[in-house]
């Protein structure tokens, strides 16, 4: 039988309460996994001697067992719950439900990650008809004592009694159309108390039980409502947003409450240490007098800006910005700040890092370096890379209406607009002659639509995945793109798409944006990206610790230029049959797979010959100096075939046979598993004369430039798809005898290297073998992924949301490399590939290329450069250098 | 730069040469691999003291270091043959060259493997002018020496000068017609002496220059010779289809002549010790009086049963079974014997173990061990595990004449014959409502063939190779298949497949060969098998030693049954999706991939339930007390979908959706490379429901079944294409709590286990994980080489022949396991598994489980048991056997 498989029962230390409070917290900085991140910055700004209002934290770990245990919360916590209360009763003086002196308290959660807004609050708790007369009493204020109350009766019923809203929200309308006032505010004390008795009502009449009065009571309701909210659909959306795992879960905190409305000496606001936006070292922020921080949300005030302060509450103010100094000294990054100020005095209620923009976070690093507050490293670990993205591609206007139609995969980041088209045929046409900016709209993409592709402005599809066909191509090319908008009708016949209720007719201007996913209507202005010297001076920093070299996956000059504009050391694939889908060349192209005879494909390859060699002199020159790594032909041939009937014809009469004849062979070169099929060196291995022309035209090209003397060439000939090691000794012979005889020719001594890629398991786990005839190795992890998980990345979307929504895979590994499985074989081929050649030059040029945890597995698999297309070589400069660090 | 990487010269021994003769020899008969199997066995002969013209061979060593060398002879060959002949002409008396006792010897291949007729020989060589007429005054018989001195002329200037031999048929049929005479052996010795001079003239007149007279210059003309037959065209193809290494080499042999040609006391025959036919323990044989070997092959005259010899030669008959009944106590096999008899004296030119058929082979060994000439685990070495094919299925009638249309690759053994068909809704029709025999001929066929294929009596298919759908469908059924019949055109719309020049309609009648590949017009009668008491006995004494246990691949009740029949030890994979296709089931099938929502697919589901819960009945009744594997579904979806406008049509009505919905969700459901997509265990992961009514089925089934108590279940539930230990876990969650459900239900306790399938690399590498959730793994060898090769079986047709050619690989993987590189994955997956769990299960169920040398690897590595097609199952339990000897 089989043995039970139930999740072991959480563990669980004894400390579930840590209190915080007038200078000193049992809790610190460090401790955000068990405290989150709001309590843990309260405790240390208590520790740093800020004023906070004492409280307590519940851990994160009572919110893991609430639910390894059917949500049940630990014995333990009842007694440390009012240890804690009676801690803060001590420090503040009042006392929790207390007739005189009550206690108020907020009720809040924090995760480990900050995720604004998601997770529920409860204000004023410790409010009921007796400590409300208290509070009034105390204040001297009814109006605002009765104001919190009624204020709390509502948080309270729609957060822990999970009754609607609109309910309380009705009454109070009501209310003021009753008493012909518009603002909350205008309500007196009176009426107020008329709007509790109602709410109480309501609540008995939806619930059939009173509204609680008892404090504690309404303390353990709303703690269960912040552990409960942590699996609310909100919750759950935004963790999958932003990858933080479920098994995380939150804190709560539960802090005594200052008023920021008890008066126009009160006020409460948000600020930031630098300018989130741009960087820029002046304090930044908003504040609202006589109000409390949900009155801010809700903007029916309009909050004024900081800069107003000095002259509302001077002294308040320098207090305030000598926290700012302080709390930036210490964390030594720019904080997010909320404060309240009642009666003229300061408390602190939040502090954290504060999120920014790309462009800010490398002007707020560097700017810290240069003031001492942190130094070369930190300043690099600072930056997310994947954010650089947003500042190497068109953005658009952010302040612009848009009509969003649907949001796909944000497949290549960047905005476009453009004429939409539905071929690839159509959209050179509209660019190249027509000068138009078009989208390219498809259901999916083939390397035929290449050219295509590169005419259009934006890439558009309905299927696909974040590494399908117009994604990859579309990220190499640097072009936005949105890909899977699987909402999307498309009628090629008719050249419409429908979405919505919305009709596009070919010719009607779209806008996509590729970081986004959104698609809209009509044309949305874009901003260019302008880098800064701030951005030059980090990616220096960068290259000074980085161990990988960083090169590019590019065969276009076009490509080129941008990737070693950008700092790529080099092309780590260059993919040749891109360069078959010229309009000139796929003719010959064809005549050359629908040859009968091996005469017919030399014949047609010869034609291919000058041009392939032209496409290389160009590369050469552009990365003079670099190394230039061309894999040799890699799809399978149907790829190249035509489909449309008139281009049947044209290939027919171009290779002199039947168009039946043309047929037969599509016919007999269709696969069932293209990817598994009759490609990569499988093609070098049967028709020979292939790959011959290939390195043919390298050679050439090399000796060309040798014999001009201005630029140096450094050529390395990749071999794909190697699966046995005899397939490399055959093809490298071929290739060394190509090269042997136009260094004879030519008279020029080329030096170049004959290398392959490792994107079989197979070939990892051959590597010694392999390594006897290859000179370098690089992992094509797209296909060293597909094939160790057995997952096409074409096929992969219709399943792996589901995988990762239910925790089977933490990322799709097209993505990010597997590192335990993909990553396994990567350390078998190295060790065993260095074995046999010690100077084995190894790298990677799959996606996973320029993706930031990938590159750190590079690293400490002690790889020597990783290749991406040319927009994420700086992303993966300077992931290198933090995976170095 | 590059190194070089051409071939090491093959380093070779000092001694190449060895001698036999007169009761001694320098070589023995296990040293094939040096001196072939002829030059062995005349030498292992010689010292047995039979009787055997002195000779020597020249090891296959040296053939090797010809072809290292640019087709070099090593110097220290000179002397060495020099002493070799000159030891012959010490045991002869005669003189190699010599006026008056001439020796003349043959000079034959050998290689390690016998190549029958394959390489090139020579006799007679030695002749001159002059030492022809030594000959004849020697002899005393003038005709004789001419006729010897014309054959030699004819077959060096064949073999060794490259002169086509019709120059000289021509002259000896011109030479019969002046004389007016039929029969060679009327030429008197006038004639043959003009002959001659013919001869001469026309090799002078074509080569310029004249027949060596030099006896040495012939030699080594002639051992040249024979080295260059290793490499033509029909030796190359020989060893291609038999899997012989070009590296081996061949020998040669040089022996002085006897003569079964100088009058009616001398003979020539071959003989085998028994009857290799049918294994019958009874001289067997032929031969003819006065006649040279060459005379018997070419058939103009008919030989003698060797049953007649008695009356003619008793004394050497005697003589001659002596030496037969020596030579199978010595080899302790079967011998194939080529004697001459030379006036009366007995002279032995070859022996060797006999090939025989497997019936044959396995009475032999079984009578054999009842003789004590060996024990039993020789007799279980001694038979070829794929040969017991040919007794298990239903062969041709040898004698019956064909029409032989074209042939394809040997899919599926055994023969069948029926009207052609090209659909399987018509094979089913035809069968089932017309009680006709039927072969279905597809391009290719799909799972939906299936039903057709199981009315079918065979499968012809123009595409796919050995483990094509159709191959691997077919074996599985123990139908005769060829599949990749590339020369048929076949035309669906017109019902009709061209071939050769003939045209097939449907309703003809055709005959396939499974076993050869043959396709043939009309009805061939077949051959029933049956199965002998020897075979049994033999497959008892397999059953004692082997280690391996070993299944069977089956669904159906006949194919179970088969299974059970021949020895199978339980189910290794019931293959669920086959149950599906079934008319009544694949409506539902369809319903259920169609409906939008879950609930639409549970009430689909629920139709399929009971059936599926009495097919497990069927299979858990015929396999009682032995282990039932189960895999839940594994095909993607759209495999079930339909293709015809009309089952389109019954699927949306069936499902109560649009006919354009069927087709989206067709659409929806395509794959790029299907292998590789949404299938396995990821249909149960975004499907749940299916895998929970298939679990269901067999709770339900095994319960029934265990109430009545009348037989034993042991389900053994598979969960396919596992890659994250995490699905594992969650769908063994699922049938662990759907087995309790039935448990509880219906008060019954079932023993069952839950398991994987080992088949991706990243299963492979983290079996440790994934044998925390499964009770046993069994290695789908079929798709883990898929993907650690990257090949698609469906796919490799186009490229596996030229990887064999060019020696890039030795076995097509699919047919044979790729020991060292699969094997490593399942070298670790084996380890890291039991380091879990000590006493796991671990078995195989690729096509790989019937092939012996897979099998052998099985043993080695550990694992409890293979899994294969019923048919397969005394193979596989033979080849266990003797990988465990």
């Amino acid at each position: 039988m089989t043995k039970t498989n139930a999740q072991p029962k959480a563990s669980i230390s004894d400390k579930l309460v840590y209190t915080f409070g007038d200078g000193a917290a049992e809790g610190k900085a460090d401790m955000k996994n068990l405290l989150g991140g709001k309590g843990a910055n309260l405790a240390e700004m208590c520790s740093l001697g800020l004023p906070v209002p004492p409280g307590f934290t519940i851990t994160t770990d009572v919110c893991v067992s609430y639910y390894a245990n059917g949500k049940q919360l630990p014995e333990l916590l009842t007694n440390q719950i009012e240890d804690a209360i009676a801690y803060i009763e001590s420090k503040t003086g009042a006392k929790f439900g207390d007739g005189s002196n009550p206690l108020l308290v907020s009720v809040r959660s924090g995760a480990r990650a900050s995720m604004p807004g998601m997770m529920d609050t409860v204000l004023n708790l410790g409010l009921n008809d007796t400590t409300v007369q208290a509070l009034a009493k105390k204040t001297g204020n009814e109006r605002f004592a009765y104001d919190s109350y009624r204020r709390f009766i509502q948080m309270y019923s729609d957060v822990v009694l999970e009754l609607d809203h609109y309910h309380f929200e009705e009454m109070l309308e009501e209310k003021k159309r009753d008493r012909d006032i518009e603002l909350d505010t205008d309500l007196n004390a009176e009426d107020l108390k008329d709007l509790i008795t109602q709410y109480k009502d309501k609540v008995k009449q939806e619930l059939g039980k009173p509204f609680p009065e008892s404090v504690h009571e309404q303390l353990w309701g709303a703690v269960m409502a912040v552990f409960n909210s942590w699996m609310n659909d909100r919750a759950i959306y935004y963790r999958r947003l932003h990858d933080i795992p479920e098994s995380w879960g939150t804190a709560v905190t539960v802090q005594s409450m200052v008023f920021g409305n008890m008066g126009d000496d009160c006020a409460t606001g948000v600020a930031f240490t630098r300018n989130p936006s741009t960087g820029e070292h002046k304090y930044y922020g908003e504040f609202l007098i006589n109000a409390q921080g949900e009155d801010v949300v809700a903007g029916i005030r309009t909050p004024l800006p900081l800069d107003d302060m000095p002259k509302s509450m001077p002294v308040v103010y320098k207090q305030l910005t000598a926290v700012f100094d302080k709390l930036e000294a210490h964390y030594k990054d720019i904080q997010d700040i909320e404060f309240t100020i009642q009666n003229e005095k300061l408390w602190m209620l939040q502090t954290r890092n504060g999120k920014r923009t790309a462009a800010a976070a490398i002007k707020i690093a560097v700017d810290m370096v240069g003031e001492k507050l942190i130094d070369k490293k930190a300043a690099i670990k600072r930056i997310d890379p994947l954010s650089l993205d947003q500042l190497l591609h068109p953005t658009l206007d952010p302040k612009a209406p848009k009509t969003i139609l649907t949001t796909g995969l944000p497949a290549s980041p960047g905005a476009a607009s453009g004429k939409v088209v539905f071929t690839a045929e159509d959209a050179e046409t509209m660019a190249l002659t027509h000068k138009e900016k078009v989208i390219l709209v498809r259901i999916e993409t083939s390397p035929e639509d290449i050219h295509g592709m590169h005419a259009a402005q934006g890439i558009l599809t309905a299927r696909g995945g974040m590494t399908s066909h117009a994604a990859v191509v579309a990220r190499g090319m640097g072009k936005p793109c949105v890909s899977g908008a699987g909402e999307l009708r498309i009628d090629y016949a008719a050249k419409t798409l429908k979405v919505g209720g919305h009709t596009v007719k070919e010719g009607d201007i779209m806008t996509i944006n590729g970081s986004t996913g959104e698609v809209m209507l009509g044309e949305i202005p874009t901003v260019q990206p302008k880098l800064s010297d701030d951005f030059e001076t980090l990616m220096g920093w960068a290259d000074e610790v980085r161990k990988l070299n960083v090169r590019a996956n590019a065969e276009t000059p076009l490509d080129a230029a941008v990737a070693r504009k950008f700092g790529a050391e080099g092309i780590g694939l260059c993919r040749t049959e891109h360069m078959f889908f010229d309009a000139e060349r796929i003719i010959a192209m064809r005549e050359m797979i629908v040859a009968e005879k091996v005469e017919g494909r030399k014949a047609a390859l010869a034609k291919l010959l000058p041009m392939q060699r032209n496409d290389f002199i160009e590369l050469f020159r552009i990365m003079s100096g670099l190394p230039v790594t061309i894999r040799l032909l890699d799809p399978p041939l149907h790829e190249f075939l035509p489909h449309t009937e008139e281009d049947i014809k044209q290939v027919a009469k171009a290779a002199g046979v039947s168009v039946d004849a043309v047929r037969h062979r599509a016919h007999e070169l269709k696969e069932q598993n293209p990817m598994l099929g009759h490609r990569g060196c499988r093609l070098g291995i049967t028709y020979p004369e292939i790959y011959e022309m290939q390195a043919q035209a390298i050679f050439e090209a090399a000796a060309a430039i040798i014999k001009e003397g201005k630029e140096n060439v450094i050529p390395e000939i990749m071999v794909p798809l190697v699966m046995m090691p005899k397939e490399l000794d055959i093809l490298k012979a071929l290739i060394d005898k190509t090269a042997a005889d136009v260094m004879k020719k030519s008279g020029v001594t080329i030096t170049y290297k004959v290398g392959t890629m490792i994107e079989l398991p197979r070939a990892a786990l051959r590597a010694s073998e392999i390594a006897e005839s290859a000179e370098f190795f690089s992992f094509g992890t797209n296909d060293l992924t597909q094939t160790t998980l057995g997952i096409s990345r074409d096929d992969s979307a219709s399943f792996i949301e589901v995988y990762k929504q239910r925790g089977i895979v933490e990322q799709d590994p097209f993505v990010s490399l597997d590192v335990i499985g993909v990553g396994e074989l990567i350390h078998i081929a190295t060790k065993r590939g260095r074995a046999t050649r010690a100077d084995l030059k190894i790298g990677i040029c799959g996606e996973h290329g320029g993706d930031p945890a990938s590159i750190r597995f590079c690293h400490e698999a002690g790889l020597d450069y990783v290749s991406c297309s040319p927009y994420r070589v700086p992303v993966a400069r300077l992931a290198a250098a933090q995976a170095a660090i």
